[in-house]
């Protein structure tokens, strides 16, 4: 089969054996927002369409794709949901040449009734926790818009998510602390530490904020670490509250390693244990959504 | 006497009688970004020229016009302080035809040693708390960088600063918020107390922000409230850290009512009383360390 993680920003194909194995992958910049209106299957010819050639009749999708934005629209699923309900909620499109199914998003609530969604994140949930089925589990996918996910046997039972990425970019773009620091500068590990313990000191976010503005008028935070500090400092302040809704450790963290890293410093910071997830966890979402399909 | 509260984008000039009342008054948008270098004595001149020629020789100035960018840069005062130390702190500037004098800001440390900053919100706390000498006193400053001030006994002992306003801006334009949410919207008192109310429940802010965006994807929150919800959020967080610091209500609020109205109902949402200020508090603050100058 085929399997496609189709996000905003870009897309990541991948050919699949019956065992799950990945044979080949693909990725490509046609995030959902780069394709014109009626441009969805070209895109999917595109990039699958030698694979479709040689004999693949299957193509399960994933993410953005499945979004008001996207090619059709999936409704959300509501929580709790394992992959028998998501296989079975996935929906056809129509294509020539092979049969393409979507997967949808899921949707829960907190207990006050403020709603969540997740489109894309479910997938790479149901591949990382592969082979924990009877366990409950806490995953964690950081991003612009960062994922805590609670599994249990198998099915995500609620999950919340932070602005966080976004709010780093606009923060350090587009305030006073913009004079003071370079959003792409490398990585200060000190700097990023000093911000997860600031996040873990009393005083609110919007306060700690200004406090690293203070900290610069005295030459007290370098030009250096001031970027990091604001990543640890804004991290730090989204595990506390995940941390406060409670987690199963070790936490799983799913995600490019520049960023799980961080993720992974910052639960040190709270001594929460915490480990990587294997690698193509969309892959192996994708797969074993696959094999359920109806 | 003249007084001038010199901020970073406006400046408002007083003439002031022995007693302090206001006798005259003029507001420029002569903020010291707009000065150029050297351009001080021109400016002051320009706006206070008359007076002078009048025979005023006395001028007290505040605000961001001690700091690098200004004039001339008056050290931070560390806390606690109150009138007859910032009195004794002013420093002369340099001006002909009037004997000038320039009200430092004032400095603090939280309990990690983290500092804060000021100016020109020190003369008019000094100025909202005339008459409570004896009592102790919590004054809140909103603004794009919102001051929490405790004084005891006429002193400064300590304050947080908040940077919800300017955070307000940043989330408001330069994130997924931006596509369901108009920054200059009218007030909307509902959407307001909606985010107030999320403030008070847990998740922390970053999940709240993302929670603002998920109640639009459901149309659960319209387009006219979802910028006072985010108004009501940002601010309800801050009075929420700022109650955990701990305050000695009724919190006397110090700014233009559209925004201290905004506090008034936060404050009223975690049941705080509260009361606004005198108006002219800077006047008055500039005029009772006019009093006790060197």
């Amino acid at each position: 089969m085929i399997g496609i993680d189709w996000g905003t920003s870009s897309l990541r194909a991948y050919r699949l054996a019956s065992d799950g194995t990945v044979l080949a992958r693909r990725e490509v910049r046609r995030g959902i927002l780069t394709i014109e209106p009626g441009g969805f299957p070209d895109a999917l010819q595109e990039v699958a369409g030698t694979w479709i050639a040689e004999g693949e009749r299957r193509v399960l999708l994933c993410g953005m794709v499945g979004s008001r934005q996207g090619w059709v629209e999936a409704p959300y699923l509501p929580c709790p949901a394992g992959i028998d309900e998501i296989a079975a909620a996935t929906i056809p499109v129509p294509f020539q040449g092979a049969e393409v199914r979507l997967v949808p998003g899921l949707t829960c609530r907190d207990r006050h009734a403020v709603p969540e969604v997740m489109r894309g994140e479910e997938t790479q949930m149901i591949g990382a926790a592969a082979g924990l089925d009877g366990t409950e589990v806490t995953i964690c996918l950081p991003g612009s818009h960062s994922k805590w996910a609670r599994m249990e046997r198998g099915r995500v039972t609620g999950f919340t998510t932070h602005l966080t990425g976004e709010a780093f970019a606009a923060l350090a773009g587009h305030t006073i602390l913009a004079r003071m620091l370079n959003p792409s500068a490398p990585h200060h590990a000190r700097g990023f530490a000093r911000g997860v313990a600031r996040a873990k000191q009393p005083g609110g976010l919007l306060h700690h904020l200004f406090g690293l503005r203070a900290l610069s008028l005295f030459d007290e935070v370098s030009e250096e670490e001031a970027a990091s500090f604001l990543s640890g400092l804004l991290i730090g302040h989204e595990v506390a509250a995940a941390l406060e809704e409670g987690v199963a450790p070790p936490v799983i963290l799913v995600g490019a390693p520049a960023l799980t890293s961080r993720y992974a410093a910052a639960l040190d910071g709270f001594g929460i244990p915490h480990r990587a997830a294997e690698p193509d966890v969309a892959a192996a979402g994708l797969h074993m959504i696959g094999e359920r399909l109806p």
